[in-house]
């Protein structure tokens, strides 16, 4: 298993490495004496810097609350090494489980929110909300990434990204096509 | 090379299936005598009925007016077998040149918009503009698709997913967990 423990800061205008491909997240939460994990494959990248990027977090997820009272969340990145562990928090309510303790996560204090890292996951984006215009209307969040802890191995984590129906793809071949850019564009 | 020229209606609903696992997206457009096409990896699914996307398109682009001024656009989906001009549209100003041309695409009519289609991707997203209450502040665009078009193969088609620092990962190999889900969480 990859050393997930330890990891190294990293450039928050820089995010889009890990968040451009699309993988399912993990976000966690907390507010008073509540918190709580939830998965999300609904987010984007908003700009560069300042470090933005926007979710949905639908009105039926106990996070929904916890997200909008305390202007806060992290934004974790999980491998396939936490697969099972993913599923489980998108079938379990926050409302009746401690989802850290029924899966076995470790909550860690982060460097600028008051919601736990994920200590398991192989980054975190500590975000705060900066937006919530759109909320109301479609549950959108924009929030700006003020802090981010990359693990420094493996280069290329086996991200997850869910297609529905129950049907991940795992993210595949890596390819360096540098030399085909403008330099502007990269 | 796959047979990219047969598509079959998609159920707008069900756009998740190829958005949310994050894949690089080519926008065309149409406003007036002018049509467009841009790489874009910056979106995501919003909800599923109606079927609401959400994306950036930055000002500086030349696609950012036409999308604004029609109100429309199409997502097409491009694989691997467009990697060299995924890049070139990239690298490339629709102020200059007219891209279906320089690429070698081929524009075909959709079916409920007047943008084009690029017959050479894998999938066609129609979209319609249905809120720009974000535009101004975050080139943030939010979309319904009102038609989808999908090539039946392959099933699982060689996505490119941008990390930036021209590095592309290609989607790889599914896992289907579905026995795992609750059935309300599929």
């Amino acid at each position: 298993m990859a050393n997930t423990t330890h990891k190294e800061t990293f450039p928050v205008e820089k995010v889009r490495r890990y968040l451009e491909p699309g993988p399912i997240v993990l976000v966690s939460s907390a507010w008073q004496d509540e918190r709580n994990v939830m998965t999300m494959g609904w987010h984007t990248v908003m700009a560069f810097s300042p470090s933005l990027l926007g979710c949905v977090i639908a009105s039926g997820n106990h996070s929904h609350d916890l997200v909008r009272r305390s202007g806060e969340c992290i934004i974790n990145l999980p491998t396939t090494q936490l697969t099972d562990t993913v599923i489980g928090i998108g079938n379990t309510s926050g409302a009746s489980v401690d989802k850290f303790e029924h899966f076995g996560l470790t909550a860690e204090p982060a460097e600028q929110v008051s919601a736990p890292r994920i200590r398991e996951c192989h980054a975190h984006f500590e975000c705060r909300l900066i937006d919530d215009s759109l909320v109301d209307r479609y549950d959108f969040f924009i929030w700006e990434v003020v802090a981010a802890q990359v693990a420094p191995t493996p280069v290329h984590p086996p991200t997850l990204h869910y297609t529905g129906d129950g049907v991940f793809m795992v993210a595949g071949e890596m390819i360096d096509r540098r030399h085909q850019f403008l330099p502007q564009m990269l």
